[in-house]
């Protein structure tokens, strides 16, 4: 049986973003519900906008820094709760293993709510389907989603396809100044820490490391993008396998290789050398995830002892 | 100091919604990064929309049904988790009660994600401003806003109210009926529990027992709006302060009076009668929120063991 896991504490708070006046709009007329009245909505007034949520649970005896989990473009903090399968995600085998966890939901996704006032928008969201989840997530090929038929040895657990559909929100595409701000504020509030991010805030996470050199200790890119032109501080590039077969990761690939020169310490996980196969571009969501989970707290224990 | 919380298991899960297919839109073409040549995003496929995502905490030795906390319109499930000055929210108070707890988010909020497809919108939200949270939310007279003067004997800590706003999510006017049929999904998945709603959380949380009296126990209500026409099962009503110096709630008022007498066990938790005075109406947020937490708790166990 588990053994429980002790807690000393858990919660949330919102970091970064700012405060903005809207004055001048026309009211509008609302019918809310049944019990209440029509009402007068009034856009007017003084707003909170740009800001994201972090949520953390602190293990008893945590003696580490924390680890910062910053999810990829289109999806929230809740890829790190859960597996689309049902099984415990990284949240809980991290909090296992005695770190301190803090989720961040993105600027514009998941708690952090998103900005819809009078010339603030974020403009169009896109939204991944179930087909664009199949191909970018490198599940299988094109081909393949009607009858769920993966590539050879995958590692996602295909019939949970639609729950990992449900992981995603809508994406805008203009809120990654918004989203680097968001995270930087959330490496200032917690102070020296691991970030560990995916995709998209992978590049995020990379960007804060160099901006943050004193703070973050050390980095962890899972199949990264939109990279900053130098590495800073120990980081770690983690694969999955089949990278050519996406035509995103088949881009992405060379840009790895050349990121990996340009810091001092830029190690590679190449997943499959190391006998973890068929895992997707979503590795913590894979049937594989806690082998994947233990290799990256490995690297991370390593590093932070060797820096000590 | 505090003991630990000992956690059996956390994580989340989605409930509800529907499968949609998008079919014969045009492509759009996307500049995502710097690092990802443009590509072109397809809108057609297979979409996940109207679901709720839930996420909940099993402490170790959790004998008794869960609860389930469903939050007010315009806020996520992140008013549960810690106040906005910072101290532990319900979520905690709970938990440490040797409760289960599963949070929320309802459909178009929080992690849930929202539907932005074509022909699918859910409309034009509407955010809550600082002002509106102000007045509506009960916590000073609405000429008091810019000096921060709230009512006498406010329990709101104030010096937040920047904070409350940023729980505060956009909101849509449609997602009423599909909110409430999440809220039944979750129940249907999670079992015999107890419910408890904010506001119009409060409104699908009587509803949700109305439609499924052997699974929900009992019901708290914290000054709800959008009731059956009757009340099914034990219920409590709770409601803070100053309830007719806020124009909504002065209308709530009676049919509050109302709704007790269309159940058999309607009780009602008047805040100030019992010494908890200056409640907003986000009592959860107020300075008294351990309080009043514990005597909601004091109630479902003595229904709960009048019911045994």
């Amino acid at each position: 049986m588990t053994p429980p896991l002790q807690i000393e504490a858990m919660g949330s708070f919102f970091v970064g973003g700012r405060t903005v006046v809207v004055e001048g709009e026309p009211l509008r007329a609302i019918e809310m519900s049944r019990d209440v009245p029509a009402y007068t909505f009034d856009p007017n007034g003084t707003y909170a906008i740009d800001h994201a949520h972090v949520s953390y649970v602190i293990p008893v005896g945590a003696s580490r820094v924390p680890v910062v989990f910053a999810h990829g473009g289109g999806m929230t903090g809740a890829c790190w709760e859960t597996t689309p399968d049902g099984r415990p995600g990284w949240l809980t085998s991290f909090l296992r293993a005695g770190w301190s966890c803090f989720v961040v939901d993105s600027v514009a996704v998941g708690r952090s709510g998103w900005c819809h006032l009078p010339g603030l928008s974020y403009g169009e969201p896109i939204l991944r389907s179930e087909q664009e989840c199949w191909t970018t997530f490198r599940i299988g090929p094109e081909e393949g989603y009607g009858a769920r038929t993966a590539f050879p040895g995958s590692a996602f657990p295909v019939d949970a396809l639609s729950a990992l559909a449900r992981q995603m929100a809508p994406r805008f595409i203009t809120t990654s100044e918004l989203a680097f701000a968001a995270l930087q504020a959330a490496v200032e509030k917690i102070g020296r820490c691991v970030l560990i991010g995916h995709s998209q805030g992978g590049g995020f996470a990379a960007r804060v490391a160099s901006a943050m050199p004193g703070a973050v200790l050390a980095t962890v890119l899972l199949e990264p993008h939109s990279l900053p032109a130098r590495a800073v501080g120990p980081q770690l590039l983690v694969m999955g396998d089949n990278i050519e077969r996406s035509e995103i990761t088949a881009q992405l690939a060379p840009l790895w290789a050349h990121y990996r020169t340009t810091g001092p310490q830029v190690d590679v996980m190449d997943l499959p050398s190391l006998g973890q196969r068929g895992n997707s571009h979503a590795m913590m969501a894979d049937l594989n995830s806690e082998a994947v989970s233990a290799l990256i707290r490995e690297w991370i224990e390593k590093t932070l002892t060797e820096a000590a």
